[in-house]
């Protein structure tokens, strides 16, 4: 490792890692046994950090450290360690509202930017799961309850300004991972980044017509400024299927190191682009004996089931849990004011469904045009086959952003899908 | 003093103060002569805090000391003394930004929560001023040129995500401010609350009425969720004729300690309402001499003189010195896409002009029916002339809550407020 590191960091190895958990006697315990029973495997397949899962006689865990260097990079592009510090920060944050709907959360070490968390099993990750075939009926309810849960509790309904200040001093100093998203995501896929790419030739084209088209660029500039200025709740910030591990009955949000107090539409736009993304990747993955169109339909089918369950699930939060001081109840004493009241979180929950259409466009279009793809997508191995499923993603995307008073409904989305 | 404060804090007096100063080269030496030949006077007549005017035989000095409540509502009402923290934050923050349209900064004692700066002389505060009649030509303009500045630079168009996060980190942290401004704007103006006053029973009516709609309570409610949202660029919080002092030819802001990274609009709003709200007063310091029409048409007029002054610098600003992450110009380099980058500019600072008119009216109302009330009002000594004056104010203010539609540039406002 060439790039400059705290004193104190090293990044952990088999042998380090056994030390590492040796020294700690509740994670020893759990275990069990001792450090020479203990199997280690490394098995990070995401772009930033080390993954170890660690298997002893009575139990395990899972180790996420920090790398000083974007991984899919190469040490070409250093990234700061603290994003374990951010991650661990929103598990602790969300804990007392996300129970059994993310990895339990054991123990941080800053010096080594590690955290130790629960190991799941036999999950799997969730777009892996989609994209092989499979139904996991309760996934999109249980990430829409999870994003209710956790945003409603840190939102200015559910938190007070002290407690979400102390969100927002907090998390502001992801500087990192914040800046990533808003290159990446906001920025590069439309302009000349080197490090866009793209199914080349088959689409050049939709390329350079994007990177041409001024008023999906200053749409998607706008949608990148209500990013950086919407501070509503602690949002996960990298909310896809990539982020979600799932058995047939369990599912788990992970990977939160892209938190900050952001726009909550952020969280579900991502969520259901990488739904409707998915489904349009299916036929890419028809096999002889299965079209794969009744996958993409029910993957489909999970957009409304997603966002019906998120909106219902934060209207009743706000009903039954509202002390914060965005809409204080002390304002909203009198009977006739009930109807009222209601109205106006109704519309509130509404304009989350237009902003998470708008960055469900610019997420989408990032997954095509940018640097970090989509295994959806890019492991329908021949290009022809994949090309035009990514053209008819990203110029849905485009309409989400051009003509978003077409989408007032998930029931809108799944429409436009299937008319494609 | 009984309430408990940190160790190292006491409230000055003449002597302690003395001695503080003469502790401080560079102060002694701006006062010149020794200690003893200084005189020092306390002219704090705000809400908050002890303000000092130092004059020595060569030079002079003002410092501004927190104390541990509010002034206004004695030792029954706690406030941390960590607004001074913020105070000072904030004028070193704009520093670059405000040469000239700030008194000068000259040093933070952290332990006594005390700013020592410019002693602005013969300055006066610019409310009292319009109040006994008088014109300062330049001063919307430089208050405007001071809002565009500050805010454009700390904003995500002039500041990068690294140096707005830093802003929002420090100054989201101003919770005791930010809660006092929350309640006694936003929550407390329409609510049952016992720190609500009015001129009685006048009014009594119009405050029932104004309690009693609910549309216009959840509009106010609406405008205070944004309040506590939309983190746009660090404002001054309180922007309002009392914060400005003038001469004829100097205009300086002063009193920044509701500073937080927050909504552009407020700050613009506040003083716009501040305008209004004096112009309409004007009719009850009526003299058989002077019936003020012609000083309520000047005051009137310089609504449009900011609003104008202030959008076209923010545009300057932005065309000259676009650095940030929010509509990064790298996005923008066709040719083709400057009039459409042009377009969206203005579409956003015509969004400031509308947050500007729902602030503007929850600001009024609350002058009116809340807790802290205006001089422009509040010297009319006889309830018959002030409560219809206030009542029409109170009036207008609902009308840009209910109607914004009817307040597309600074000259409906001043239209609606010659009709009235």
């Amino acid at each position: 490792m060439t790039l400059a590191t705290p004193a104190g960091y090293r990044a952990l190895d088999d042998a380090s890692l056994r030390d590492f958990l040796a020294g700690l006697p509740d994670l020893r315990d759990r275990l069990g046994g001792r450090p020479p029973d203990w199997s280690i495997i490394e098995v990070g397949d995401g772009n930033l950090n080390l993954v170890f899962l660690i298997d002893g006689p009575e139990g395990s865990l899972c180790v996420k450290q920090s790398l000083p260097y974007v991984r899919a990079a190469g040490e070409s592009w250093p990234l700061p360690l603290d994003r374990a510090f951010f991650e661990q920060s929103y598990y602790r944050a969300v804990a007392p509202y996300s129970e059994g709907l993310t990895p339990r959360f054991f123990y941080y070490q800053p010096e080594l930017y590690a955290i130790v968390m629960e190991r799941l099993s036999p999950h799997i990750i969730l777009r892996r799961g989609l994209i092989e075939g499979r139904r996991y009926p309760g996934a999109a309810a249980a990430v829409a309850e999870f994003a209710a849960r956790s945003t409603f509790a840190t939102s200015d309904f559910g938190a007070t300004l002290e407690e979400k200040a102390e969100l927002m001093s907090t998390f502001a100093r992801n500087t990192s991972l914040i800046r990533i998203t808003a290159e990446v995501v906001f920025t590069d896929p439309l302009a000349n980044s080197p490090r866009n790419r793209w199914t080349s030739p088959a689409l050049d084209g939709l390329a350079a017509e994007f990177r041409a088209d001024s008023a999906l660029k200053v749409t998607v500039a706008e949608w990148g400024r209500r990013f950086l200025t919407e501070a509503q709740a602690l949002i996960h910030g990298d909310l896809h299927t990539g982020s979600v591990m799932v058995t047939e009955t369990d599912t788990r949000v992970m990977d939160p190191e892209f938190a900050f107090v952001g726009p909550i539409g952020f969280d579900i736009g991502a969520f259901i682009a990488n739904l409707v993304m998915n489904a349009i990747a299916q036929a890419g993955h028809a096999t002889p004996g299965d079209d794969r169109k009744a996958e993409a339909d029910w993957v489909l089918s999970q957009v409304p089931v997603f966002w019906d369950t998120f909106s219902s699930r934060f209207l009743a939060l706000w009903d039954e849990k509202a002390r914060g001081d965005a809409y204080p109840p002390a304002m909203f004493s009198n009977p006739g004011d009930a109807a009222v009241l209601a109205g106006a979180r109704k519309a509130f929950v509404d304009r989350l469904f237009a902003d998470a259409i708008g960055y469900a466009g610019v997420k989408t279009i990032r997954r095509i045009l940018g640097f970090a793809h989509n295994a959806d997508f890019e492991l329908i191995a021949d290009p022809a086959r994949r090309a035009p499923l990514e053209a008819k993603s990203a110029r849905l995307a485009r309409t989400f952003l051009l003509e978003p008073h077409s989408f007032r409904t998930p029931d809108d989305i799944v429409a436009a899908v299937k008319a494609l």
